[in-house]
């Protein structure tokens, strides 16, 4: 990798991981597809509307898919697509650096 | 990776790479001890003021070691301690997909 000059393909990927809470919910739905509450359920802290805009996020980057089974009531589910699986090696290689020195 | 639960230690790891510039800033360092304006030429549209705080706050989890050479003038350099360098499977994981898909 040339660390001598800055990369604009590595800046938009850290910007986009680098959101605030963004980290955790790819890891959550590294898990396979998860409704809503599911994701909430791991992640306290965040708020439906912080949730809600990163999913919509996350849908415009190709990252996720969203899916509406037309149930009674209604059922959503969250998942990734294959842009948002290749994201794995970077989620390893946090847990794994985070195990080690957290 | 059990991805039914969250994980402390992922959770803080992702908060401190997910910072904004700071995924930016370990990526110039990789390349080796480096000034303040060696980092702020490579970023730009970051603030002093934010390179400044980015760095104490490096310093203090103990990724970056800051070196005072008392020259004349004083020479100050930063550069990633082990636990900052074992940070280059994230900063490749993340080149490698930027690369594929942004």
């Amino acid at each position: 990798m040339d660390y001598s000059k800055m990369c604009p393909k590595f800046e938009s990927a850290a910007e986009l991981l680098g959101k605030k809470w963004t980290g955790l919910i790819i890891r959550v739905l590294m898990g396979g597809p998860k409704r809503f509450k599911d994701i909430k359920e791991q992640i306290p802290d965040m708020s439906d509307k912080m949730l809600t805009d990163r999913m919509k996020e996350l849908e415009s980057l190709g990252v996720v898919k969203r899916t509406v089974y037309p149930e009674m009531p209604v059922r959503i589910e969250y998942e990734l697509t294959e842009k948002g699986r290749d994201l794995e090696e970077v989620t390893n290689s946090i847990q794994a650096w985070g195990e080690k020195w957290m």
